[in-house]
């Protein structure tokens, strides 16, 4: 949710009993400025006093610099560091002992797409959580795997036959509701993340017809699709070749479909995203990526993180009351 | 599970408490072969005597001629009719009507894998209970999709919210043991459908060469992929264009992503199916397809479907009693 969760967000969701993230933006001077509105948010609370902020910030590896986030991470001291998008395997290694020196009570949550990769970074960068992202996650992920219905399973027991029993799952993908919370937790997840959801929050920074857009959607996995060519449509991707997003299906992916150059897709791509609209369209007529999951189909209202948070979890507690005694 | 899953899969998951299916094939006489297998397979115990066959039984609409099943089912009974990969969704309609004239007993299911699909076929064809396929799925599915867990909650709302709350919901694509099972009764489902599961118990129809790449493989959602290529194979794809494949990315994949010609590809394929092992190979190295769900991963022993069907049902009552007490 890099430019969507900012401080407001996470705040919100970290005072309704969750852990509000920070998405991760490449300019650490826009990230301090969410974790003041983060600081601001919880200030006078009992969560405050804690000594660390009770909030996640998290980070792209492939487009920040270590060294402007030590600092950063230091001096605000997040309950959650969370790494993502490395160009390689082995860069997590050296941000997690360099983000533990500079914050040791900052718990670091890598998030991978494999159970191979889980694996190797477990064994590298030993994380204090590892979170399993499916491929019906909304954003950018990884473009090839399978969704946390088999990932949670297989890549619980093999870390387990690894001998890495103390590294909890959290899981990612295709989740917005308390069904989706319930069914994580049956797969081997000790807790879930959550964006699509809160593209219909309050407290979002999120352009309202790209809300708007987020809201009207139904069947998700019809009208979302993973592709490179919502990275593209400014000019050329920036992302690492193992990363792909999910989005919307709009107009620049239909023009792909049918055959229309990149360039004259970039074209009217850049004409559009110049106006006020910035190129966000309801009825998939937009030009600009409006980033969704599957779980998009189940948004249908926009609520405030406390009000989403609360039902959830509300929601999970008697799905799994339930079918327990099924 | 065309041609995997015949009369003595089928009769072993029915007497363990299950309900064995027998995947559709086009020759209507090899069906009622299978069909004459579970009978068999059945004799004698309490489960024959009902008047009905409790064994499903698949046919696949676009190559199927309903006038060659509906004697068949009028003969047999199954306890339910499994229809699937129609070329349009308009004609599950049909074949839901004559199939409940020539037997009034037989539940008819209907596997699709989009919102609006169900509601469609929901209405137009009133099925008793609808499948829905997620993108995990192993063998032929919908190109297009969510996996269960977004896919799930969504039809199960929209179809509520059409009035049809009457229809069960039966959840398939990347389910290998009881945590998948657990999952997708939180996510509403009200029973599961295995395939890549069965593919390592003792009583399904595989080469041996195809069940032992089934157990090497791991990381189920990278050693697989979807792919038309894979009914390209022996020459050109007679699937209609709405279904893909899920296999593993063996060699004849590789080649394909490494720009080999198709001809060529099929050329190699056909050399190798010609011979004793039939092009299936262990480490990927196989030219011929091998269909597995994401699930592969999860599937380490060949064992009976009694044992199967006993150990996952425990295993998942297990999962929901634990997290119910989260």
């Amino acid at each position: 949710m890099a430019g969507f969760a900012g401080g407001k967000l996470a705040s919100g969701v970290t005072l309704a009993g969750g852990l509000g993230m920070i998405g991760g933006v490449a300019n650490m001077e826009d990230v301090a400025g969410e974790l003041e509105i983060a600081v601001a948010g919880l200030e006078g609370t009992a969560l405050a006093a804690a000594g660390m902020l009770p909030v996640g910030v998290g980070f792209l590896l492939f487009i920040t610099r270590l060294d402007e986030v030590v600092p950063l991470v230091k001096r605000y001291r997040p309950a959650v560091v969370w790494l993502f998008a490395a160009a390689a395997l082995e860069d997590y290694a050296g941000w997690t002992r360099a983000l533990r020196e500079a914050s040791p009570g900052s718990s670091i949550w890598i998030q991978l797409g494999g159970v191979a990769a889980a694996l190797q970074v477990a064994t590298t960068a030993r994380p204090d959580v590892l979170c399993l992202q499916g491929a019906d996650a909304g954003g950018h992920g990884f473009e090839k795997g399978a969704s946390i219905v088999s990932l949670l399973p297989e890549a619980s027991d093999a870390l387990a036959a690894a001998g890495f029993t103390d590294i909890p799952l959290v899981a990612s993908g295709g989740i917005a509701d308390g069904r989706g919370v319930a069914a994580a937790l049956a797969l081997g997840a000790q807790g879930v993340v959550m964006g699509t959801r809160f593209l219909a929050s309050r407290e979002v920074k999120v352009h309202p017809v790209y809300q708007a857009a987020v809201l009207e959607a139904t069947d998700g996995g019809q009208v979302t699709t993973r592709s490179r060519l919502f990275d593209q449509l400014r000019g050329p991707s920036i992302w690492p070749e193992l990363y792909d997003g999910r989005g919307l299906v709009a107009q620049s992916h239909a023009d792909f479909s049918n055959g229309v150059s990149l360039e004259e897709i970039q074209r009217l791509h850049n004409e559009e995203a110049a106006g006020e609209g910035q190129g966000f369209k309801t009825g998939l007529q937009g030009r600009a990526a409006i980033w969704a999951g599957t779980g998009v189909g189940l948004v249908k209202e926009v609520e405030s993180a406390k009000d989403i948070v609360e039902k959830i979890r509300a929601e999970a507690r008697d799905i799994l009351l339930r079918v327990s005694k099924l």
